[in-house]
């Protein structure tokens, strides 16, 4: 029984395999391309390093879309062109400076700014109330919380095995930890960042204003210095913390998305979007989130160009602006695919770091699913194993889900993403070449099957 | 048809899994346990920080017995004791020191003897001759090698998805170079480092002579010195090579290996070893290699008894002692397994490195292999994927093979493996937290299914 059981699996996949037009040569050039002439790893390289960090509505953002698109057309791919769309500028300013007292004393601790912050040029400080979710701030109410600082520490979940699923469980606290402590009269917050490591480094990303609510500054604090935080507030729970926020939000400015294109030769009006965001926090060089998922969207075309492969669909790489603090690339790109009636057949996004390749995650319908999970064999061979639905995609191309797109999400060993996330060592140097590579020939593999085999 | 065929798989899964015994709750208990109180992370960085390199012979392969066999003590595990077993004692001695010459230029490179290399004190100066392969060798001959240092140059094929693949293909440069070499008159072998990465670490390793054979000294080069030495040797045919090596072999020294027991419930008679190896190469920390997989090891038997899982059978923790230079340990313990009549049901190493868990190779009968594949769907809910025959299993418990013991190596992610293994790298800094408790989990997941499900 067993064994039968085995055999019927086995032989369908193999049967599967042969349904669909897989060229095996052709897959294994992808891949050999990549390994061993890939570009993905320089291209990273020059963007984190003559480049570095590149927030929406920075000099260093119109930078990269200068640079990424005069590589594309270096690469003399079909088509080049940058898509306008107007992105929010917030500007972090100099340094911010926070400290706790304790028995007088000054301890200083490592802080950022979350993005979209109001400032505290003046620095306020005040007692501080740590809380672990939004119930204990109904519990506590306004009259224990009113004119306070909220510190909220709830740990990312170590025993969750994917951290996006404990990141998931604990970011409501950076995204309306701000607004939820503002509605019982808190005058700033202050959120453990999001790592299972203990460092030196603070975490930011974006917050959420309700605009009916006060808005109140709000920093992430060093995992290591919450911990210090959190005992001193036990040792004296009347401990003060005191913060100074330079940061300031200033008029949307113009920016783009950066867009190529290699035409398809029998239904170029269908379009396979790969891609991944251009702008990065202004922390770091941005080199997993997503300078990673940016330069390896950009490898897919290369690739596809310099081994000669003629895609029958249309193949293009989005370069999406400001992922990070609004997603307006992603909703303008959508939104202009809706108005010019783009067949839109899928759109594949590297958001979650150049780090080894575990596989993909579908959007999509039960039967494209069973489609792609035909070609399970061939993904096992390069050892992307996590082929499946759920998992969601990417933020960036979710608003094509509208216009019935397949989303897929390249998933990436997902341990090390959040030693790094968002924070000053998300650096070029703890991208791994190989696992890099590897990425972008996954990717590469991913749109070849599609475009060979379509999606119905 | 093709779903029916899903159907069918995911339904034999779901009746295989409900065929063996798995409580899920226990499972789940081991994961969290390690995830978040587990101790191999600071196990580890006590035996890299506070003991470091452990060269069999060493005085700190020493330390490294005795404080491995007092933790195994703190852990109270039943039985804790030492196998006696003679090692070889090699030592490096002072720095090596090399250059080649280019227009009477020095250009000095990094070098470092391999393991079980005869020394150089006094120098050798001779042209240097680059081949790729043994065959190159054959072709020149003894009339263009006599005299010369030959220098083996083929590098890891960056193509190969597995490292071990290529490090595979790569290898016997390094283990039969300087044998081969001096079959023609060479005096002397520099090897290319066994790393995909180009940096500026020699790689070590150990070479096997030939009784019958000229014993001439070989060391390896780093990468970025091999390109360098290619170049020079191209655009000047004639370019000498200089090397000075220190290294030589003493006496054969006293060494154990060290064995902590839970003596099992139903079957005690029955033993599950789990083990990596203790010794290190002396020029780094040997965090991956193979620390990580000690301490792993030992993490298993603290899991299980820290959760009061009483095993049916006994699970045994190995920590086996000259892998590197001479497999002594490993032979030792089969050896004495014989002797002893000892029933070995099952043998797990890990000696792949910290890394984050992949899953299990296996080298057993084809019955036992199906019967732990009835298991995937556990494994799969752990990022465990790749489970199954062939990819062999560890160097210490191959010898166990012939006793018909079932032997499965933990197999991590390989992408990162071979910028650390054998160079000045391998530290603690360089083992990620998750990757190596999630490691542990999977190999204490693995005893703990064979332990309650047996394999027959």
């Amino acid at each position: 029984m067993k064994k039968s059981c085995l055999l019927v699996a086995i032989a369908c996949f193999a049967i599967s395999a042969k349904a669909s037009h897989i060229d095996s040569a052709t897959v294994s050039r992808i891949y050999d391309e990549i390994l061993e002439k890939g570009r993905v790893y320089e291209n990273l390289h020059y963007l984190c390093k003559n480049i570095g960090p590149r927030l929406s509505g920075s000099t260093n953002a119109q930078k990269a879309v200068d640079w990424t698109k005069s590589l594309m057309e270096s690469y003399a791919f079909d088509k080049v062109y940058l898509q306008e769309v107007m992105v929010p500028h917030w500007e972090r300013g100099a340094k911010e400076k926070a400290y706790f007292k304790l028995n007088n004393k000054k301890q200083l601790v490592a802080v950022a700014a979350l993005g979209g912050s109001v400032g505290a040029e003046m620095g306020i400080e005040a007692e501080v109330v740590e809380v672990y979710n939004f119930n204990q701030l109904k519990e506590l109410g306004e009259e224990k919380l009113r004119g306070k600082i909220v510190f909220f520490n709830r740990p990312m979940n170590p025993k969750a095995i994917r951290t996006f699923n404990a990141y998931g469980e604990a970011v409501n606290q950076r995204v309306q930890g701000a607004t939820e402590a503002a509605k019982y009269g808190a005058i700033g917050v202050v959120v453990r960042s999001m790592t299972t490591r203990i460092d030196e480094f603070p975490h930011t990303g974006s917050l959420r204003y309700d605009q009916s609510i006060t808005q109140i500054p709000a920093v992430a604090i060093a995992t290591k210095d919450a911990n210090l935080l959190s005992s001193a507030i036990k040792a004296q729970p009347t401990t003060r913390f005191y913060m100074k926020l330079n940061c300031k939000t200033l008029p949307d400015v113009v920016s783009y998305n950066v867009i190529g294109e290699i035409k398809g030769s029998e239904r170029p009006e269908q379009i396979i979007t790969v891609g991944g965001h251009l702008d990065s926090w202004d922390l770091a060089e941005g080199a997993h989130d997503d300078g990673a998922g940016t330069m390896q969207s950009v490898e897919v075309l290369r690739t596809l160009k310099s081994l000669g492969i003629k895609p029958k669909h249309t193949i293009r790489v989005v370069l999406f602006m400001n992922e990070e603090n609004g997603l307006r690339g992603g909703l303008k790109y959508a939104e202009n695919a809706k108005l010019t009636g783009e067949q839109h057949l899928a759109a594949i996004e590297s958001d979650s770091g150049g780090l080894t390749p575990r596989g993909f995650s579908m959007d999509a319908s039960a039967a494209i699913v069973e489609k792609v999970l035909l070609w399970k064999p061939v993904f096992d061979g390069f050892e992307l194993n996590e082929i499946g639905g759920g998992g969601g995609s990417g933020a960036d191309i979710g608003p094509l889900k509208p216009l019935g797109t397949a989303l897929f999400g390249f998933r990436p060993d997902s341990q090390r993403y959040f030693d790094f996330h968002h924070a000053a060592n998300d650096v070029f140097e703890n991208v791994n070449e190989r696992e890099l590579k590897l990425g972008a020939a996954a990717m590469t593999l991913l749109v070849y099957l599609i475009d060979q085999n379509g999606l119905n």
